[in-house]
């Protein structure tokens, strides 16, 4: 068998530009799952995937329909059923591009440069899926699938997955399996492959702010009406005080403080000031008084005003005094915070700050709780022995700042455990302008996922 | 001669439906300043008013080009030296009509109901224009015109008229006459036709906040950077302590106390908390504390914030810091102060307060000083005796909240004083979706202009 594995291996490398090829058609497909006028593009890329897998031996592969978009099923057979089975999790959806004028090319048009490929889903995470499907057609050109493989690849990752948990209460059978392979999560440089253990929740919110009935003149009205965008700037600035600490009533109550070994354990992994300097391009590094920026990241919860809008932003001066203004608001939860406590405590924030003047409302647009899972689970085990297999080195587990929130879906559900790692880079810009796949990353990590497979199928206990 | 305002007057209500028509052609023309993609509407109308005068008897009319677009000069001679020379003052530019989607019809498809006539610029000010041009047009179809008349109409007023003043500095010559009339100030209802002798100046910035290299991924980052969002808030919320006052350092220094007999006159004006409640459709008024709403809008200097924007804006959540927000800020000046020390006091303001993490960068977009003038003039108590005659109740005098910046650089560099009234309502929108012209008033309008040239030309002591 370790022959068949170097082989699989060899012929992934051989066929590396075909897989690079076949990943840019998919690259093409603007799958934009916040915007509903892509909703036409969102349907060829579920198709493509389809398509992709039933060009598999032993494969099937449809849609399931859900409220939105829909979900794309697909399985390999081996021909032994006792075998263990993988189920893949993926997202065939992108973020939007914006702002589209700092990309150095077209998002929906892939092109390599300097060993990278750039396009819009580049590293988030359609060449993560690729990486998968490489990996399975690289072993079955040489061999029969070592182990069953199951497929779960949605449309609405990058929009809070809103029907993904109905969808799974209802298709609990479809995916029985024995766990879940995730490549969502990235790695912290390209020196260190990652295993994630730890995921920040989300809660993410629209607020809007109303004053006047219309738009008003600031020459005729200045001075007699509460300004809406003054209003929702002053909210804002309230809910952070000058230690960067958030002000929302009772927001750090389920907070757990930090064991002493975590703290190490995020030491450990490197990422520094310098580090974080670098990857932003800030002025300085900013946060929370008394942690260390990893710890920011990894371990903290924040908030962040992800947009605001209001009045004229056009060329020139108006002199409006709008009728409204709006922001979107998240913030990263840790374990232990729920998003419908927090979303209470935003509640009860705005009802004693806003100002008596104007009227709020507050929308709920995406709500995950946070998820830890256990270090040593069998089939994490086996992927760490796969990446010191491929790469030399071991893993470093890292507690992610970003949510995955399946992870805790796929627990709560299907009773299912995740091994979360991947294969993009910090400066991979994923949401970002210029999303990058590093080409060279790509190719271990298919490399990984060969070995991978072979592991799970015998030395690993289940 | 009073048998001829007579004549003039029935004339002008026969042909009403006329002079609306030649309104509503004038309204279609998209002539939007601030935005360059319209320069060709721009000229458009410009060349429309042209041609319009070009059509009255003993007129000339062209284009005087400035560094953007040009100005419409004309003149309508009387035979008589010895007659004085009124300099009509006029702008072919609109406000953009953003947020169109409020309007109930195209704000360029001019649209009657209710004795209304709906369209950008409808009352500010291609209607007011229209007033003037109906009185001549009405006179000269019984008489001779009483009076010379000139105009100056710029199409740069709504973007701050950043080329006036050396164009005026370039055309003393041509402009020489006995006073402005500037119909471009309104009324402060229905029955109370109003003459301005008070405006406040503008200060006009924007203002960028710049914090990360790119837009970040807020799992990955979120925690470690000052968000620019967040510090443009901040940075707004401080512009202002919770009674309304002004917090930027100097702000008051140079605002003179309102004297009792100017109090007094502000009050007899009856615009109280209920006008500007049911003027603003706000929830409730908000102003500086220890002045009437009044006294905020015509006495008191003010600040508004007249859009922001940042990071994303779209439908549905994306989670990501945005490298940099903008904000456009403007102040309203009362006399004495000076558009360039506000800007000095902002830029302290801004040293003092942008958080360190972030940079910024502030823009002057459109700055002018206030003006007083004196209500004594003869030329203005010629006015006044119009208003009377046509409308049976003396005029009110009101200093207003807006800024008209042209009547400084009238008395600055022509050395002419401005009559300032006008023909729209409070409740004509300007500025706003569905702005409106009320027929009623503008043919009343028409009347008081034509009773004016008479009153002009036999009864003022010039």
């Amino acid at each position: 068998m370790e022959i068949n594995i170097q082989e699989a291996v060899l012929y992934s490398r051989d066929k590396n530009s075909v897989f690079i090829s076949d990943l840019k058609e998919f690259l093409r497909i603007k799958s934009i799952s916040t915007d509903s006028s892509y909703s036409s593009e969102m349907l060829r890329a579920s198709n493509w995937i389809v398509d992709y897998i039933k060009t598999m031996k032993q494969s099937d592969a449809y849609l399931l329909e859900t409220l939105k978009y829909p979900v794309v099923y697909g399985e390999i057979s081996n021909q032994d059923n006792d075998k263990p089975t993988v189920l893949i999790y993926g997202h065939y959806d992108v973020q939007p591009p914006d702002p589209v004028d700092l990309w150095r090319n077209d998002p929906f048009d892939p092109f390599v440069e300097n060993g990278s490929l750039f396009a819009r889903g580049a590293s988030d995470m359609k060449g993560q899926l690729m990486v998968v499907l490489a990996a399975i057609k690289s072993i079955q050109a040489i061999d029969e699938m070592p182990i069953n493989i199951k497929f779960i690849v949605e449309g609405e990752e990058e929009i809070g997955s809103p029907n993904i948990k109905s969808f799974l209460e209802g298709n609990k059978d479809l995916f029985r399996s024995d766990f879940i392979l995730n490549l969502d999560a990235g790695m912290i440089s390209r020196e260190k492959p990652t295993i994630v253990y730890g995921l920040r929740g989300l809660a993410y919110f629209e607020l809007e702010i109303t004053g006047p009935g219309q738009d008003l003149h600031s020459g005729m009205f200045g001075g007699v009406v509460y300004n809406p965008i003054q209003a929702l700037s002053e909210v804002i600035a309230g809910m952070k005080d000058h230690y960067g600490k958030i002000q929302l009533p009772g927001f750090y109550d389920d907070v757990l403080p930090l064991l002493d070994n975590e703290k190490q354990a995020l030491q450990q992994l490197g990422m520094d000031e310098d580090f974080y300097l670098s990857q932003t391009g800030a002025k300085k590094i900013w946060g929370e008084k008394g942690f260390s920026p990893v710890e920011c990241v990894g371990a903290r919860p924040t908030l962040d005003v992800n947009g605001i809008n209001g009045g004229y932003t056009g060329e020139g001066p108006k002199t409006v005094i709008p009728a409204k203004a709006y922001a979107k608001l998240s913030m990263r939860l840790v374990p232990n915070q729920t998003p419908d406590k927090v979303h209470e405590q935003l509640r009860k924030y705005l009802e004693e700050n806003v100002p008596d003047q104007v009227n709020w409302s507050l929308k709920k647009l995406a709500s995950d709780p946070a998820s830890l899972s256990d270090i040593n689970f069998y089939a994490t085990q086996c992927f760490a022995k796969s990446i010191e297999e491929t790469w030399g080195v071991p893993p470093v587990y890292q507690r992610g700042g970003g949510s995955i929130p399946i992870v805790s879906h796929f627990q709560e559900i299907l009773n299912l455990e995740s091994v979360l790692s991947g294969f993009s880079l910090p400066e991979d810009n994923i949401h970002s302008p210029n999303e990058k796949l590093d080409l060279e990353i790509f190719q271990k990590g298919i490399e990984t996922v060969i070995h991978y497979f072979y592991q799970i199928s015998k030395s690993c206990e289940r």
